[in-house]
Formats: C-alpha cells, structure tokens, sequence
C-alpha cells in the first residue's frame, strides 16, 4: 500500500508499505479522510524527537474498517469509523489512573506517527479496537466526523481543563485551529466572555464565528493590559494557552485571576524552560493551577464528540481551507508547513 | 411602605410597612422588578412549614438602592441592582465550608420570605451589601436581569451539579421555569444531547427553544423506555430532577446510567420520604450519585449571570407569559397559585 | 480440581470442576488464601438473585500464578499475585468513564461468585491479568495481602467517596468488617474525629483500635441526639453506611450536616425503596450529597493498598478471627453465615 | 502596648503603639503566645517587598479577646482564641469564588504585618471576628494551639491541593517546619510512601517522627534518580514543594509522574521567573498540574485543625526548638533569621 512518511528530519515522501495485521484485540482501517495537524510538520522539523525511519506520518483520520482481531467484539468490516488521535493501552497503569493519554509513559497513548506508523496511507492499524474505534452516524460525513479526532478533543479539553465557571471569562491564547476549538470549548463549558488572542485577520473572524465575544490584536494592543480592561481589572478565571510558546504562557499566568486556572494545549517544542513569571504567579501563593493534558482518545470520548456533531453543536467546516487528495500528499504537506494561502486545516480525502 | 404579604396560611393581600432600615452592612433597595415564583405559592399553601404572620413575600427581584449602612463600600443610593435569591452570611461556618446557601442552619441562606421580609413591597432589605448585591449593567434591563436571582441561578445549578461531561447525555424531569432554565443549563454545560421531560405543550415548546433536543411527553410514552431508547440503552449521564416530586426523582435515578448523577433542583414539600428504587440505584453500588443543593447566591454569583446576559447567550423573556403591576398582585398571585392561562411566569412591575 | 459452590439457593458444597484456561490477555491462578465475605452469603441466601448452578463461590483471594494467555507481558506462572475481588473489562465504556467497578453494565465488573466462578477453588480465572493482577511483595504474607482485595478498597472508598475534610468530623455506620475498613479510610483521609456506630463489644473494641475517636451504641443511646451532641449540634461532615439496611441510612442522612456527604457502602439486599427521610435530607436542596461505589479494583489500586501494608499503615489481621483450611470450608462458611462465635473475618487457607 | 516591629529594611525592634481599637465586627486580642515564621525573616529583609514603616511583626498567635465590636455575636472578652494567618474577607469576590485568602487581590488575605500590623505586640486587631477566632478547648495548651495558624494550615494545604491518591506516592521537597507538617499532611490523606527530601540531620530526624518513610539526602544521592528507585522508575503521585525556590521546584516537576500534582507551599521571593523543566513536564502535555495556594484561614478551618490536636493526631512540640518570653524578641529573632543553633520553629511567650 501506499503511505506517505519522513524519510529523514526536513524530507517526506511517498513510499510503499504492507497493508498492516491486527493482532487479537486490534483493528486495520482503510482510510477515507485525513487532516494535517501543525504537529506532523512539527515531527517532520525534527521538534517532537528523533522518529523511526520512514515513519507514515499523520494522526486524523476516519475511514472503514478493514479487518478486525479474533477478540474484537463490536466491529466488522464494513464499519465507517473514527478513530482518536490518540489510542490508549486501556488496561495501563496511567489509564487505570485516570490519565489514559500517558498510558506506557509520558505522551506514549499518542502513537499515531509517534511510536508508529500513522494514518496517512491507504491502511493503518488500530490497537485496543473495541475501545478506540467508535461507529459515525449516517447523518455525519466523513470530513465533518475527522475533526474529533484531535481538533475537538484537543480544544475542548483546554475548556474542560480550565474549571470554567458558568457565566466566567475566558482568553484563549492564539486562535489556530486548535484554539478555535478551545473557544468553542469554552462556550461549550458556559463561559460568559471569551476573548480571543489572535493578529491574522482570517483566524480573527472564524474564531468570532465561532464564539468569541472579543479578540485582541497583540500587534496593536498590549494583551495584558487589554484583558484586564475587558475584565474589570480581575484577570480571567480561565487562560487556555493554545500556542505552546512560552511568551504567550507568560502572558496566560499574567492574565488570570488569583484562583483561576491555566489550563496548557500548547505542545512546547523548544527551549530548555518554560518560564512562570514569578510576581504574577503570585510567587507561587497566588491559588493559580496550571493545567495541562494531552488530547483525550477513546471510544467514549469519540461518541461524546460525535453527538456534538449529530445534535448541530458545532461546525469544523469553518477550518476546512484546504483540499487535496491523496495522491496529492506533497502539495498538501507543503501549504500545512509553510502555512501558505492562509491555511487553516488541510482536508485530505482517500 | 405597601407590601404583599401572607397574611396567614392560605391568604395573601397588602399590608403596610415602615420601609426598613439597613445596618452597618447592609442595604435597603426600592424594588422595580420581581418575579413570582413557585415556592412563594407552596410558602402560601403552608407546604414550607409555618412562617412569621404578615410575612412579605417574593424573593427574586431588582431594584435601585435607596440607602446603604455606614460600612458599604461598593455601593450607593442610586445603583441598579440585581439580589440574588439567596443572601448568604458570607463569614458563616457553612459559607466557609462552600455551602452558602447554608449558612446558618440547612436552607437559612434563603431569608427573603423565608425568615426575613421578601421582595414584594416598595423596599426590602438586604444584608451584607457588598457580597450580596450586583451592579446591573446599562444595556440589561430591570425584567430580563430579574431572571438571574433565582431562575438561571437554580436552573443552572441543576447543570453544575450534575457533571455532565462534554457531548453527555442530559434529561431535564419537567419543564417549568426552573427546568426550562435547567436545559438551558445542560446546553451551557455542553450536553450533547438534552432531553426535556414535559406534557405541556407550550412547555414543550418554549423547551424546545432553550435548547432540548428531544422531548418526551410521560402522558404518551415510558420515560425509562424512551429515554434508555435515545441513548442506546445506557441511561443518561445525568438526570436534572427541577419537580420535586417523588415519582420523577424515582424515574430521574432510574434513566441515570452506572457513574452518573441525579442532580435535584425541586423542592420537595409532602411526604415522610422521598423514595430510592432500590434495584435500579444498583443497590447503592452503581457510583449513581444523588447531588442537591439550594439556589446560589452572591454579588459573584449575580455578576457572572449577567455576563451571560450582555453576551445574549439566553433570552430569559420567552419565560413571561404574564406582566403585571404591582397594585395588581392580587390578581397577579393567582394566576400563578393556580396556574392560568398556561402561565411560566408573571413579572410584577413597580 | 475441587471447588467450593453455591449448588442451589441455600444449598452450598464441594463439587469438582476441570481447572481454567486462560484466554490470550488472561490468567489462572492456583488459590493459596482467601477470605469468606458476608456477600458469599447473601449470595447463596439469594439475596443478590438468581445465579448459575454450581456456581463456585468466593471473591477475595490471593494465589500463584499458574498459566498466562499469550499476550500477557508482565507476569509469569509462579509470581504471587493479588486480585481485587472486582476485576474490570478497561476498555469498557464505564472504565473509559471512570468507573470501572460498572463495566459491562452496572455492578458488572464484580465477576467472581457473580458472573463466573469465584475464588474457593484451587484455580481461577482472571481477565486481563497484566490489568488485574498485582504482584505481592515479599514482605506480606498472604494472609495479609489478601484483605486488600476487598475490606481495604471497599472501606477506603467509603472515605474517599466521602469528601472528608482534613479535621472533619466523621460517622461510620456499623462496624462490621467493612465497616471497620471505613473507620481506617477515615483516618487514611484525615478525619479529625471519627465515630463509629455499633453496639457488639467485641466489634467496638476493635473499631477503636482502628481509629474510632467514639462509638456509640444504637441500643443504648440514641444515634442522632449522640452525634449531634459529638459535633456542636452540626452534624458530621460525612455519614459512611456500612451495613446496607434502610434504618441505618436514614441515620446517615440524619446526622450529616448542609454540605455534607452520605457515602454507602453496604449493599442493599431487600426492599422495594431505600427511604431518604424528606425533611432532614433539607427537601432536596441542603447540598446533602448520596454517594455509591463498588469497591474498586485493578492492579494500580492493589499496588497502592500493598504500598499501605508495606509501610505499615493498618494491620488487617485484627480482623481474623477464624482460619480453616480448604477442606473445612462447609464449616468455615457454616460459621460466617450464621456469625457464630463473634465472628469478623474467616481466612481460608490452601 | 509594647509591639515588635520592623524599623526599616534589615532592622527590626521594639517600639510603643496606641492598643488597637475593634470596628464594629472585629476584635482585638491579647497575645498569649507567638511563633516566628521564615517570612517574618523575609519580610524584613526585604525580600517581601516594601512594607509601611514600624510595622508590627508575626503572624502566628493565639490569645485571650481584649475586646469586640458590637455586632460581634460568638465572642466575648476572655475567650481564649486561636487566629488564623490570614484572616480573609469573608464577603471578597475571591471568598465567594472559593479562594478567600486572595481576597482583595492576590495574597491580599494575608493581613498581619502584610497589610497591618502583626501579632508580636500585646494586643492585636483581628478583622470580621466571628469569622475568623476560634476557641480554643481547653485540653489545648497555647504553646501546641498556635501552630494550627501557619504551620498546620499551610502543611497540609500542601498534601490536600496535592491529589494524593489513598496508597500513592510523595515526595515533600525541604523538610523545615512547613515541610514537616506537609509530612503529615501527606499521611492524613493516606499516602501509602512518603518521601522526605532533605539534608540537616537533625530536619531529618524530625521528618521521620512526622511519618516520612524515607529520606533522600540532596547532598549525598541524585534526588531525581533515588525518587524514581523508590517508585519503580515512575515518579510520585504527588511533589510538594516547601521551600520556595527555582531549584528545587525544578526537581519537583522531575520527580513527579504524568498525570501527578506538584503542589507548592513555598514563598519564591527572588528571581524574574520560576523555571519549568520543559521535557521533564511532558512539554506541556503530560498532564501534570502545577498547584499553589496560601495558608486557609478562617474559623472553620481552625476549628477542624484544633480537632486534630484534640484527638492527638499530630503533636507540633517536637517543632519547637526555643522558647523566648516577648521581652528577648530581639534575641529570638536573630536566631530565627540567622537559623542558629539548628533551630526549627522559635515560640515566643507573653
């Protein structure tokens, strides 16, 4: 079959690989969507660590189930299914603990063009099955439905880390798609002012559409002083750092209250620190947490967004900017690299 | 000062009062706005156990402060104001614990009518000024932020009490104002799917508009039935109990699923018991919690429900079918004691 | 291999069995300790409905490892292992929602003596061993080890579901085995007075070694005056019921104050409702929360209560009143059933 | 009256003050016994920033009422009180939002020789009266009481905002008097393994009486490798740090396992920025949450503190190292603040 991998820190490419076996409990799904995320440029940069060689990138995806393990209960082939970005090993130490993204070692429930061959070819293997994969409605198309898999989950739990109050504030800080999805989050949990943290005209607007009530420009205004403004000088209950930079992180801790929270789905990729500004950490007495996690997966996860897109909750359609097929894989990696065109997300369909 | 009072079980009508005199911290507020709710109607029947003679009633209301104590900081004659229902004694052992609408002994946070003079009258007192009074801003008039004192905070500490994760499941028991409110609540939370319990047909309707995406009307279908039905036989995440009555709390623990909650928001006024079904709770093993509370005060509290007020995220007015002077209460209480003309709610104007 | 069963409703004896195989993710284990729970004899009085016939009975048990599936990673035929008396499907929908104890319907992790043989057996089965199972350290004997399976994380739990406050005030409702695991839950959660209800003197006794501040004796005093009277008149910050009885919840619900938790432990074995008393319970609105649980399993939580004998936080054997061998099971279970002889715990040896 | 106090930056002494005067909720306390604190120390180095001139030092006291305003309902002269640190307000938006020792802005609970005078004088004033005395049994002696206002508070703030797990890990970073009482706050939430990093072996000695099970020396092993031995290579559940600077925090975020709390207690009074190890905290994915907080006020609190001395579940004297009567302040402050004499905590007598 055909994948599409890096074949070496700054170089991708097409290459041919064996159409992958389920063990037991496990799943191989033919791909039918697929979106490029700014980690697999990321990856491909060298910034996420030394990978295998020829590693298939890509960790979005929906698409059919192709084959499935003797143990596997709930699937067969034929079934149209998501799958999450992440795929816990249920049974880990870590997932037993609550925290099912870490299961085997830190970040190590991301496996997808982590620790193994990730979605971009024409097949991929699903470990764990019964619990990763979850049936797409009929009424959800599959270029709707693979915006779960890391967009909705991602940026939700920036909302959902954050304690929001009902009727609280909220900034989030950038508004790339998965900050978009965090401003949806947002509103999601009942925040009463979201702001929006964003210079690109285009993101501006689609993040206005989908639900912030204010944006600041930090090219034109100094964001700090701003959201104190727009909060009566308080600070917000809940900063949602959706960058991974640490001077955007700086200012999240400047501009939540005492009590609030910040709440980190950022991947930081370089630098040795991140640095908590100490006077405005309230030299660490100051009752503000700092929150992070990785993409929630699973099953359960999986239906619960799902039944947002049933139920008209949310529309990703807004950060779909892009199409390719397939076959179009090089063009495609390119425009999500260098983030030409003003390119939001990167649709690709099998 | 006029006031409508209970002049004694069963029997309202005006009285007149001096108007009241606020002590070091405290306020006396001149009423332009309040809401008949529900519970004053119960408190009139007796179902809320005896109260002082000549009590005024009415416990949701806005006005403009006509005088403060000598230890207000925040606030002066003049101000529009928003008080909650609920006015707690902040330093209280119950407040200090979380449970304001506690202190003093169970359910003594509530006074207005309760154990202290309500709001139907020209001016009512407020005690601890500064924490139990909001500023009402410029563009929320009088008869939409009176919908914050008791309705959106009740209903939506149905949703707040309920965990209900991102894309869970919700069913709303009875659609009355304080439920309307709690769907409202599940949307605000993030349910992805609200199912709003109701007979009535204008109820059904005006649920429908604050967001239910399912009804089901108990005259014309199971509720366990239909409910295990729309989410595939799990039961909900959570069931918002907003009746207080026997037969839905019994039906709200047994659409609940393994690991969700009852969250009550009715107040139930007849009975020795409330009943548990025994088998369906999972014996007191399935991790079905049963979570109540009582209506959250404060000015933080009040500040955060008209954020969402100035950001249109609800449109309390749909609820006010019935407006009224206050020289009209009389006429005004019964229609709502014995539920006219479809009645939701009656605003009384002074 | 020989197995100890429940033959019919009340009808309990040896009978043979062929020993289990392992599927690819399982384990057998050869049984070395075990202990007779007051739920093996609810079980065959058939309080807990109708099983299979020949049932094997038992669900607390330590052993050895006697064969793996083939996808078993960490553990080998000879390791000395615990099992928690519930051993859950991780991948389950209820797992992924944090309740494990519910996967595959409610109550439907607790297998053993329940769904499939239990543990009075010289084999057993166990599903997903390397989730399940937990390696004993060599400084625990068996006999030890073997309480953490269930009196340890169904006691603890009680605690941990009860929200106790560091220096809170706390009531444990019967203290029966369980019972007495709850008063050290207490303790283990930093209860600043713990009060345990019971009125057998040998019971008492040992509850204060436990950790009871008090006790009070039900047939001598009266429950909620005394505890009212321990606590400035508030009530205790959490109620745990340990005995499953419906007069003894209402207790719970009686004496915890606005605020607080109700945590059961017990199973309810009879009785169409379990009765919440209206009007202390504050109407559904005094913030009195009803928590449930099924003692957790898995081997995280076993290693955790391990690391509590290890470090020498409680001495379970306390509890032991009585120790048979295998052969003597009739006897042994003669002796638990009937609470002859003041009976806590029976220890079965293999 | 006689009142300790800071005369400028590095320069402390005593100096004569008017007896303090109760507003009408406040009240104003004889001093019976004091403790001084490392941020006494901070304070007049500077290292707390810029403080009014001659102000009254020490916050950790308990006395006798002197004197109270007139709608001071529960306490009356002679009582014999116990004073919490910090003395919030009761009514602040940050109390109602759950965080009252922010109230008035960020640490701004924190009033004694903060904001106002301290306790080292003969009298002194307590803000909101009712809220935040507590009496004090009398099977409680001064010298032990006064450590619940500070030491108890703060301690095992530190293991309650640190999500241990009943049977989990920790590790409390510097084992001086506040990280001794995070010591047994860590085992009054049933920490199953407690690790004690620290170096002066008299600390260490004291740790170990405290309940730590191990001690990691800084100077004699590599911290972060010795606490990964201990916990079989995964780090602790729970890593409190208590002493407040970048290095240590450093190796707290090391030690600690994703999904797992590092829980500060520490002032951090120098540098521009604390520092987050940026791998070692899972690039901002490995959901581990970073808390703070400042010392719980209050009545309640205290009360539930003093519960614990009731029912002999710590005993602070082991602390108390030196004894000085008010008149040799000077002395005792220098051996505080130059830590003399291996000196843990200095009490002062009045």
């Amino acid at each position: 079959m055909k994948a599409f991998v890096m074949k070496e820190i700054g170089k991708v490419g097409f290459t041919d690989k064996p159409i992958p076996q389920p063990g037991p409990v496990d799943a191989v799904v033919r791909t039918t969507s697929g979106l490029i995320c700014t980690s697999d440029t990321h990856t491909v940069s060298g910034g996420m660590g030394p990978k295998e060689k020829n590693l298939t990138l890509g960790h979005e995806a929906v698409g059919v189930v192709h084959e499935v393990g003797s143990e596997v209960r709930d699937f067969r082939p034929g079934d149209r299914v998501l799958v999450g970005a992440i795929t816990p090993d249920w049974g880990s130490a870590a997932a037993q603990n609550g925290y099912p993204s870490q299961s085997g070692g830190p970040l190590n429930g991301f496996k997808f063009a982590n620790i193994k061959d990730g979605i971009f070819a024409e097949y991929f293997h699903v470990n764990e099955a019964d619990a990763n994969l979850a049936k797409i409605p009929d009424s959800i198309s599959d270029d709707v439905a693979v915006y779960c898999a890391d967009m909705f989950s991602t940026g939700f739990m920036g909302a959902e880390h954050g304690n929001i109050p009902v009727g609280g504030t909220v900034a989030v800080l950038a508004q790339g798609p998965v900050g978009m999805m965090a401003t949806v989050g947002a509103r999601l949990r009942g925040a009463g002012l979201v702001i929006g943290i964003e210079s690109v005209p285009r993101r501006q607007e689609i993040a206005r559409t989908y639900g912030a009530d204010e944006i600041v420009d930090f090219t034109k205004e100094d964001v700090v002083e701003r959201v104190l403004e727009l909060t009566r000088g308080e600070g917000v209950d809940t900063a949602i750092e959706a960058l991974g930079a640490d001077s955007t992180f700086q200012t999240a801790v400047k501009i939540t209250k005492p009590g609030g929270t910040i709440s980190n789905i950022g991947y930081f990729w370089e630098g040795e620190f991140v640095h908590i500004p100490r006077v405005e950490w309230g030299v660490g007495m100051a009752d503000k947490t700092i929150a992070t996690g990785l993409c929630p997966g699973g099953r359960l996860r999986m239906e619960r967004l799902l039944r947002l897109l049933e139920n008209h909750r949310v529309d990703p359609t807004h950060m779909t900017t892009h199409r390719f097929s397939f076959d179009e894989m090089e063009r495609a990696f390119e425009v999500a690299d260098k983030k030409l065109e003003d390119v939001i997300k990167v649709l690709i369909t099998f």
